[in-house]
């Protein structure tokens, strides 16, 4: 294997964008604001995964968790600025996924 | 699970594009048609996964094979015109990745 020719920046944006859900989420989220349960309810994934897909948003600075002390607790989750910026992307697989892809 | 609200094309579109390699098999492809070798040699992926992807790309028409029956024999992959209209989404996460991500 020689060294990949590729830009690493790239590498590591397409790496963090393409994991299994993350995408969806990204889609829901650009929607607004949104607790656990409104993402889950809108993608077919698994708490499990979504929780840890979540976390590694976090983590990558792409998406914060607001946790509002109130009885129940409230978490939600949005975007940060980072995150917001992946709109021309999505909207970019919008409209070839439009144009393209048939669905039966 | 309830019924996904997503746009299923979306949800096909990004379960395509979202398969590990495929970014970078795309980003490849758009500098113009590769051998198979110079794919591989672009991108740290063993040869049978990248084999896998892109007749995975050939079937979604995305990517196109052509045979030139030299000696030895030639095989070349280009972008259909579904593939040329990823470009968009490629440069889109260019984009994103030059402003956001960091590599060390």
């Amino acid at each position: 294997m020689k060294q990949t020719e590729l830009c690493p920046k790239f590498e590591k944006g397409m790496s963090i964008l393409s994991k299994r859900w993350t995408g969806l989420i990204l889609f829901q989220l650009l929607k607004g604001r949104q607790r656990f349960c409104e993402i889950q309810d809108s993608i077919p994934v698994s708490g499990r995964l979504l929780s840890e897909r979540l976390k590694e948003l976090e983590k990558e600075g792409i998406v914060e968790r607001d946790v509002f002390p109130e009885v129940p607790i409230r978490v939600e989750y949005s975007l940060t600025e980072k995150g917001e910026a992946v709109a021309p992307i999505i909207e970019a697989i919008q409209t070839w996924a439009e144009a393209w892809i048939k669905v039966d």
